[in-house]
């Protein structure tokens, strides 16, 4: 008997079609949510779904369904895919892949025959980037009950345009009675957007949860002075306290060697005049970990040392927390699943924490959820250079394939 | 015989006169070059050198100079004074105490009356701090010949006005012929504008001459990155080099336990966005040292620091030379002439380099030249807390104008 699985060459065709709409002459990718040429993208999703018959369902924040019935109507259903709208000159990979490998895996279903009882639901979500309309992930947001609709529909973009009224414009703008809401599992295929996989030359990453991270803003404050009639020892330089204060954190989180992150983002000084010692220092913290309860204990720390590093320098300090996201575990049934499918299948995989957030991370909320990562060539992403090879991209929808499967 | 010495009062109500002219709420100056105030104040001036029959004459760069004829018409003369500009909410004593310092000294003289060969000149320089018209000293740069005089009229404040047309508008646009050309020795009395006097306990700063400065711009460029997928081991991190570079160069300038400075006035990283790994820091150094040839040797050993850090975190790096501005030791013979009257007046002084230009910078260039300091109270300066006290001004004022006598 000869192992049916999924068809790689439709999948990279659909691939080529669906991101010419978009296209920048660089190759990537420029398709702002709810723009024209996000409508036209999810037209032509629209259009495959009817051509395999699929019942194809809108709901009120313009998420697109394609599903496939199952034998038992009220069985909660299997939810796979992710989203097509992209940041300015992104990629062609992030999200795309995603909905194609969703849509692959349901063809392949019915190319295979393969019955179940559940319902298999391939879903577009709106927003997901949060680069027009500045909040990502909402629509998965409203869904799970972290976001109120009304917080999405009245998102602006840059021009005053609202998420709400594009929606109409566009025609998405569909029933809420059509939202998800009794899910039994969610499955999300991704690239990684970063270097880990290529590095340990595995072809799949199970993605085993969202890192929690949380936002600061640090104010270290002295006295601006002039630079030339201050000694260096009567100083209070901000400027000087906030990069020894920065360079101590880093050396810290390095000298942890595990899953902890720390960037400094933005940084301002005042009154940023060459020959002016500043009076003034802004700088921002992002600091990541996979597990709550050593983010938190980290997050003390790094507290700790700007505190102190602020007191040796002689400076007042701030510190304005600017937003928490706890991490986010996924199901450890559909990781050890995953497991399992990589080991029979003899596939390389890497257990990791996804450092970005996805739509995933709230699905979470909702029903079992897990992800796959696709290796990223030199983990480039929301980059026009943004690319996976395509031996892996198969791969790892086989793989993926051979999960839902096993979910029905 | 009594002594006859300054009158403190008289200079201490000339004072209070002047200042109320762009006297801000807060009891700073707010008098900008050849503004509305300006122009009252060189009239209140003008009339001051009137009313003690001093010969006025404005040149065409609009400095004002008040001349008391000595006996040889021939002889060159003897310069005092500073300037009656301030920049924005500034101080009540930064330039106008050295301009009414000087009128003092004159009345003083005539109070006195001291017989002497060489004409004594009371100068107020045109647009000392570059504050409205952005290049600092520029008059005296021009007669000094460092700057052309076209660079100077076409000078424009933020508006587009030029310093030319400025001077017209205000009427201080005067005769080329009366500038000043072979001057004997300048003397300028300021206010130190640092905190080292108040610290040393000393009465006077006999200033020995001005710190040379060397402005630079650094950037370090890695890849900029989002900070949740990428790993802590993989990134190149820009303003992570740039901070790790700014503390190293700090901490290596503290080392020397010299008179070398080291200011870092400007930072900016790209993109200044939280949560991405920024992927260019550019930042200003402002280096200084009294002493030309160590100033060049901190510098290329700055330099060293700087490369290094960068290679050491794997990320390219330029440095461009914005200006440098070598030493200007003072008058070896004015020095001696000053330490001399403070040993027989019994008045503590110390002996020091000024880290800020001032016209007598230029002046160097022209004549014997040396400045007095002013205790700076909290060494604020630019600024509406600037203060001084009295009676260090008084003692300052009285040993300048021992020093002026023994000069004629």
């Amino acid at each position: 008997m000869i192992a049916v699985s999924i068809n790689e060459a439709r999948l990279y065709d659909r691939f080529q079609t669906m991101n010419r709409i978009g296209e920048t002459e660089r190759g990537g990718l420029h398709r702002l949510a709810l723009s024209d040429e996000d409508k036209q993208a999810r037209d032509l999703l629209v259009d495959w779904f009817k051509e395999l018959h699929l019942t194809v369902r809108v709901d009120d924040l313009g998420n697109i369904y394609g599903i496939k019935p199952g034998s038992d109507p009220s069985a909660k259903p299997v939810v796979i895919g992710s989203h097509l709208d992209s940041v300015p000159k992104g990629g062609k990979y992030d999200g795309t892949l995603g909905v194609l490998a969703a849509l692959e895996i349901v063809e392949s279903l019915i190319d295979e025959g393969v019955s179940h009882e559940q319902p298999v639901i391939v879903v577009n979500f709106t927003n997901e980037e949060g680069a027009r309309f500045p909040k990502p992930m909402i629509s998965s947001g409203v869904l799970s009950g972290v976001y109120q609709t009304e917080d999405m529909f009245q998102l602006a973009d840059d021009s005053g345009i609202t998420l709400g009224d594009e929606l109409k414009r566009i025609g998405y703008a569909g029933e809420k009675d059509f939202r998800l809401k009794d899910v039994d599992k969610f499955i999300e295929l991704h690239i990684e957007q970063g270097p880990v996989l290529i590095e340990q030359q595995a072809a799949i990453g199970i993605v085993e949860g969202i890192q929690g991270l949380s936002w600061h803003e640090a104010t270290f404050i002295g006295e601006a002075d002039h630079a030339g009639p201050s000694p260096m020892s009567t100083r209070k330089d901000a400027a000087v306290g906030a990069f020894k204060a920065m360079t101590a954190l880093h050396e810290w989180v390095l000298s942890l060697e595990d899953e902890t992150s720390i960037t400094f983002g933005r940084i301002a000084v005042e009154p940023h005049v060459v020959n002016v010692i500043p009076g003034k220092a802004v700088f921002s913290i992002d600091i990541r970990h996979p597990e709550k309860e050593i983010l938190e204990q980290r997050i003390d720390k790094m507290k700790q040392i700007l505190t102190e590093t602020a007191l040796r320098f002689d400076l007042d300090s701030q510190l304005e927390d600017l937003s928490f996201m706890p991490p986010a575990p996924f199901s450890q049934k559909l990781v050890q699943d995953l497991e399992n499918v990589c080991l029979s299948e003899k596939v390389s995989y890497h257990r990791m924490y996804s450092g970005a957030g996805h739509d995933a991370m709230y699905m979470n909320r909702l029903a079992e959820t897990i992800m796959l990562f696709v290796p990223s060539i030199d983990g480039k992403s929301h980059n026009e250079k943004e690319e996976s090879r395509w031996e892996d991209i198969h791969q790892c929808v086989k793989v993926m394939y051979e999960l839902v499967k096993k979910q029905l």
